[in-house]
């Protein structure tokens, strides 16, 4: 192992004193801070990140599921360094190349009908500001999310979003949650993925109709609930959500921030469900994140809505060139080099077969699920009764995955893999011999 | 005037193709989209933008208040060209070297008892993030803030705000606002700035009483509000603001996002008050807006609250490594040449005086006001009655300006004169000539 940034011997000295500036300066999300993180990343490349010592991790985690295109893309790397060369920053009331042609370059990729970007900075805002369309478009307040999702840490976001951290953020009105379908959890007592679809269906029309159809302006999905688990939706789900919208005048935004931009092998994780969102938010996959970016995909009845009425929403950095610049690249790097294609092949062929073995082979395992780079491994205390794993082997299992030199994203009693879409069938094979090895030896003794 | 990006005649079709595809693709904050706007810019440097064709622009607008540095201000290009080159993106959670030291540069502006920073995407989710804090610290509920003031587009942001764009935005709960002082059009009968300031204060107390002070989580205030006209608080008040708070445990939150990092000539709004806040929220100036960005600076007995605790709040691009180097660049260039000491000069001795004899020139000027940077013209339609401009005379002033090659900022019945920090005198008297003769011309034959 190099060391890839500076040589010899202050290497460590960086790492120790970007440890001792984090500990002293920095306020870290969505945790308490006396135990902050020792985990000092430098540098990066693909699939691979590294400390200023060198110490080299495979990162199957893509950060918080975005590095969709790897890290330091040389061709979006070079992108940025140009634009800022040229022009760093601009106000959204100007017209800026950039920003048409990321605009353009977005909206090619999605269904006929979408004309126009709303650009924000991220993957909340984006959210925000597609709940705030669809109120004003429809003329009504409810927005309807599901218990099992996360859209964001702003306002109207983490009040959409349905997992704990909702809880102690509850100040905004007008949202309801309902449950989404999840077999292996099933909240419908299902037993087959039809029944569980029809079921949650059932549920969700009668959440609708007691909440008065006529106050709901719209139902907000992840397309596929990423944080909550990587749930994909069974076969017919989207299709009847997209029914009982229209039945009764509701928009469907998709929350593609996470599933979107290759990451389930597709453009969009909705690609091929033959349904139609009104609005799409996305961030994360967009431009991997390598200049904060989100925005909102606007479908033309919405838009044409504010033609002649001011759209009461902004932001200082909306369509920021510099994010707009590295929008373009990634986009075209990403169909150039067949990388949503290698998201989906891999997937396929090598990443499904592999976790199916490692379900075989560890009686930990309750499910796994997923597809393109996009899954998730379920830990069970007890395969029958289904009881999660408790948090003290998910956080030995998370330290001993790290040990090992893989970064994974663990969340609640699971292991998401989710790599990069450029991963290799290497590093794959790589990343699977450690969750073996680390499922083998640090679960020893439980249950 | 020379073209300063491509060569030929290649540059007024870049131009057109600019307008073409945002008109095509791109949806504007704040605005109806029918009539958009036509002004390309492609390129930048210090007070100056150009478009691909080579046209100039006098930038006295700092586009939306956040270019203090100036534009493409080459030491921060240069560092956001190396970190792009290093590692572009890296999850929160992590650490990251230019992370801390941009923290540590940040608290190195602030007041001792100030030592962690929260880094967010921009002003609007650092005003959400110190209202989350607030309100976890304290476990009250309300927040109160002034109606004349813009605080950001998310959820809770939207709601502080007090102007015509939180009316249609209206989702949060726990909000209220107050009136602050503003001699000019005194909601409280008030003919001096010492009465203007006490009575302000008084009608604080009362709010304060009337709400209830032990459901107040937090006073909001923009050190100076800036969109809202630049209103500069009275002698005394926001010591009395600070003392109101003490009084009844009430945290006071400094929104710095437009006043901070220069814009004054002080790298706080608030320095040199006397008062210290619980929380400041920052962006723009930080870096420029060379990269999206923003934050909270957290006292410490707030920072304190979450060793233990969960913080329930975060975002995928808190402390980007991009914005973070961008901060470190702008914040050692800024300290270097002596920028904040510039717009303190400038504003004393060229902005201040040219301002007032304008004002002489003008019976439609009703007053000036301002220090640094950061200056209000407010035109009258009466300059006794004090009837604001009607905004399509402020229209054509607008238009009059941009064709004479400067970028005003323009809001409601005023003109912001907020050039960057690094303004020059010779700038600062081309830009003084312009107002001088669209004022004279394009308000012939009103009032
Ligand atoms: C589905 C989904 N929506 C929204 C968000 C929020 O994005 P951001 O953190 O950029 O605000 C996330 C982040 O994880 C997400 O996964
Ligand atoms: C005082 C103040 N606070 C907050 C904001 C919101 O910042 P942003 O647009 O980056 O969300 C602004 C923007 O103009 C502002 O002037």
């Amino acid at each position: 192992m190099t060391d890839t940034n500076t040589g010899g011997g202050l290497t460590d000295g960086l790492d120790e004193l970007a440890r001792e500036l984090d500990r002293e300066h920095v306020f870290h999300s969505w945790s308490a801070q006396a135990n902050p993180s020792t985990l000092v990343i430098a540098s990066g490349r693909g699939s691979r990140v590294w400390d200023h010592a060198g110490h080299e991790y495979l990162d199957f985690s893509s950060q918080l599921v975005n590095v969709n295109i790897g890290h330091q893309h040389p061709s979006v790397v070079q992108a940025i360094r140009e634009q800022a060369e040229l022009l760093t920053t601009i106000a959204p009331s100007t017209v800026n190349l950039a920003r048409g042609e990321a605009a353009k370059r977005i909206v090619g990729h999605a269904p006929s009908g979408f004309r126009k970007v709303f650009f924000t900075n991220g993957g909340a805002d984006a959210n925000e500001n597609a709940i705030r369309m669809a109120r004003l478009h429809t003329g009504r307040d409810k927005v309807l999310s599901t218990y099992r999702s996360y859209h964001g840490n702003t306002g109207a976001a983490i009040v959409s979003t349905g997992d704990w951290r909702r809880i102690p953020n509850e100040f905004a009105r007008g949202h309801v949650h309902f449950f989404g379908p999840y077999l292996y959890r099933s909240e419908f007592w299902a037993t087959t993925p039809e029944q569980e679809s029809e079921r949650a269906l059932q549920h969700l029309r009668r959440v609708i109709e007691a909440e008065g159809p006529s106050s709901i302006a719209a139902v907000l999905l992840e397309t596929i609930p990423g944080t909550a688990g990587i749930l994909m939706p069974p076969p017919g789900y989207l299709a009847g959500v997209r029914e009982l919208c229209d039945r009764h005048g509701i928009l469907l935004i998709l929350d593609e921030v996470m599933a979107g931009f290759g990451r389930t092998g597709r453009w969009f994780a909705f690609d091929g469900s033959g349904v139609r969102p009104d609005l799409i938010t996305f961030a994360k996959g967009v431009n991997s994140g390598y200049v904060p970016v989100g925005g909102v995909i606007i479908s033309d009845p919405i838009a044409a809505t504010f033609d002649d009425r001011v759209f009461p929403g902004g932001l200082t950095y909306s369509g920021h060139p510099l994010a707009m610049a590295s929008i373009v690249a990634a986009l075209d790097a990403m169909e150039s080099e067949g990388i949503v294609e290698n998201a989906r092949e891999i997937g396929a062929t090598v990443i499904g077969p592999a976790l199916a073995e490692l379900a075989e082979r560890h009686a930990a395992i309750g499910e796994v699920r997923g597809e393109g780079v996009f899954w998730a491994i379920e830990l069970v205390a007890d395969p029958a009764t289904r009881e999660p794993l408790p948090a003290a082997a998910m956080g030995r299992l998370k330290s001993a995955l790290v040990a090992r030199g893989l970064l994974p994203f663990v969340q609640d009693n699971r292991i998401h893999v989710v790599p990069p879409c450029v991963v290799t069938a290497d590093e794959v094979a790589d990343a699977m011999a450690i969750y073996d090895d680390v499922l083998r030896t640090a679960l020893e003794g439980e249950g």
